[in-house]
């Protein structure tokens, strides 16, 4: 099982190594690739064109302002594609939630919250565990793990 | 292969048989609900922590206003969740928007265009279609006809 | 006279100490929790549906972003629910404050302003004032003492 | 036990009926006026201030654009003010709840959705049930017929 | 001539200066006043009541967050207000701009920028220059001078 | 006494002829135009350099989407310019508002709401009555009016 | 001379029609396209990489929602791209506008008002007459005649 | 070839640097302004009607707030008018977008994202490089170099 994360620049890594560090954690193999729907629109057709024969089984794009890699790819492959939206310095992300969230019909990309870099992989592994049981075992550990989490939290107030 | 279509109210049905009506199409089979995350919140946390027993492997949870419906129910499923905000009279979809897709680091709801039924029937298709190879050839279909739709417009204009 | 003070994550329990200076203040019983919509939602039921037997007049409910707390407690209980939207790293707190008060018919939250700490906390003190006529008095003396503030500082920049 | 509800002019009274409707049906006595904060501002002061004599106990106080009434009556009267922002013909509501919701510190407005008129009252209902034993008990009897409404569409679209 | 300066809270002093600064540079005499909407409603309507009787021939009302202290004194006084909206922790000042500038019908408010202390001063100055012949030929000069300033940039930059 | 009431396009004219009817009432001459920022400049400017010399007194600018002329008048004239911003057929008046409003340092607009042609009227009324003392008269009439409709309005609701 | 007027969907042809109009009016030829950057990615590298060869020295895009249209187009041709964002049943024009003007460093485009067909068609004609001086010439006669019928206007509101 | 890079005031410069950056990288000659539409509003009329005259082929104008400059020149001047839209200290360039892109029917502004200073050079490029083809020839290299960065950050991460 194989998921790409492709960022639209390298400024965008810190946020797309938490996609990845969560996919890790789930043992999911990760192919991390820098493509830009404008400044290399021909590779990022040519990736999304190939994504599936090479083993790739979901696809997280990464993207801030007029965040377009997400809806290019997911014109291209049929593989379920993750948007992630990035905030830029200006319009505190909205202008990359409304680019990555409001696709035509026909074309949908799973959208995250802006900057939500372990949600995006998290999805990842919620679609892949309709197909690997073992992920959908580890992803319950991780619930129950962060039910508790709150719970200590939840003891620790009540002090 | 059973995806569950969810509405908070029956007030949403229009938009939900969209999703229903592609999944149809698609040959998958369609469990449809009325339930509240706030009106039934019992029978929302009872819903979703069954749906994986009951068969079901992607829940599409359709809700307006504060849209609690998908981040509730993705609380408890390890299943994904797709998210499909709707318009209501005030706000132009935005309250909705971002009540669906902000969600808190470790429960991700795979959120799409407003109002966009079709688009989550397709989410949901292809997430299944991570598994079911036959899904992904028909979605493969699907995509080929989308284009020749908007090849015949082209052919129509360029007259 | 009992209010708790409910927050989604100890990332709020800054905001969530200023509701319960407060009351602490007005003396009165606070019981402090975090209790997580998405990460604990059968607790949060748990919660919302025995709060009422343990003495529990008022909730204050604290959360950001897509902040479904406030409303997944009032759909349970029949207690007031004050709900107390967070501003996040993103957005400027406006899915926060839309995911908090556009509640749908029948599921009233009472909100506030974004981050206002005190003012849910003297919401809850107004509340609990039409049962009891000594926190009623105080509530005014707070009043007065507010009003004295303001026409300190317009004796400050009179001179 | 008695709510006034406060409109801003007799263009809200629409909206105004539904929180009396809700009133009515649970039993509370209700004063409806028109009051404005910037054409009669005297008497809004003036009504807010003997308010509590007069036997009222919890306020609501309707309006839009620059919806300044609730604030105003709530910086006079120690009672609860419910805000019930309305909107006008621009700005789809968003002037209406900002203005209504975002009080300063120490004077908190316990805020609705936009033209949320039962929710208004249903507010109001359940701030006077932490006094009155009956209206707690006929609020409860309410969320389970709400939850029936939601079963009874739940069985219509099983079908 | 006198202009009277109010703000609702001595957090925003800083802001009023910019006003003041402006006023006094046109030898126009100044009245500071920190009067609240909701904190000291009573002297609010107090002072809008008093003001023309007092000489005040333009109010200057500064006001964030729910800002409500202009229209509450336009809704009193017969003066012209000018509602300067400001800035504060949440928001970006949409909140200030629209509460303050959305008036119902009957009841204007001459709204400037947010946080525009300058421009609410320099407004002040053009209205009074209506009826005092010397303030418009000051204000000729400032232009002059505004002019003259932008002027010199641009024969820095031109180099 | 005169007012000039100047409109970016005569599809504006339904709006200015609400300020012109409220000036009219007053007494008050106006001098209505048709001049736009982009399509007559060089009018624009010509006008607003000749009105203090015509006479004119206060001017009313009505535009709407990227509604310069407000500002542009201002540029030039030390007369006090209303703005008053027209909603258009898409982003609900938010453009025009912003455009009109946030004038830079040094060159002011008074703003009204939105749409606000009575209010753009009034607020000229009362920059004029600073110096006619019979405006200022006909306009404490004109708000004793408005209280009066309010509480008609009242006594109805009260029955 | 050639302009290519590219649509994402034919249900955007009444606003192409008006930027057709213009470059017809001023001796353009113009190719017509409906091209998706969702349904036919391909076709729209394709058509942008084939398009200066073929004579177009321009390109208007034409897209709602996730406008990626301009955005992709522009990634791969050097010709200067017109995007013109159309207003959906959602979102008020917003998401178009972000998803068309905050391109990111290095790939522009030149961004029009939401639903402006003709002015997409006269900044084309304005382009291009950076090369064509008959062009040029007929540019100022469209604005003479523009500043016409504003003049018109006026001396019709000035009777 | 010559480009006139306008801005509304000194502290613009920064984003106007990065614009007359891309220009002189492609040998474009640039006449740097600083006009305002406000304050020197008869230089920005005098420019704008020169422009042509003198050489220009094309004027970038940036400004932020009510963002008037490139509106007021591209109704004056028959040249193509880009305008950058720069974000002040409050609304997030929100303001300064709606006011730059939302021209009327008649009058186009090439609107750039907020602060992109080199976005805006480069549209500048792409528009002089329709009459001068060694420009086309440098922007297709600058294209290839563009792509090489984002293949060379690809190869980076994919380490």
């Amino acid at each position: 099982m194989k998921v790409a994360v492709v960022m639209g620049s390298i400024s965008d890594k810190e946020i797309a190594d938490k996609s990845v560090g969560i996919l890790k954690e789930f043992g999911v193999e990760v192919e991390m690739r820098v493509i830009s729907a404008h400044r290399t629109p021909f590779e990022a057709l040519e990736f999304a064109k190939n994504a599936e024969e090479e083993g790739i089984e979901v696809i997280i794009a990464i993207a801030g302002k007029a965040a377009h890699l997400a809806g290019v790819i997911a014109g291209v492959t049929p593989l379920p594609v993750i948007g992630l939206p990035v905030k830029s310095s200006t319009m505190d992300g909205m202008d990359s939630l409304l680019s990555t969230v409001q696709m035509p019909k026909g074309v949908p990309v799973a959208t995250v919250a802006i900057n939500g870099g372990e949600n995006a992989g998290l999805l990842a592994v919620q679609i892949l565990s309709v197909k690997y049981p073992e992920l959908r075992d580890k992803f319950k550990e991780y619930k129950i793990e962060l039910g508790k989490q709150v719970k200590e939290m939840d003891a620790e107030v009540k002090k």
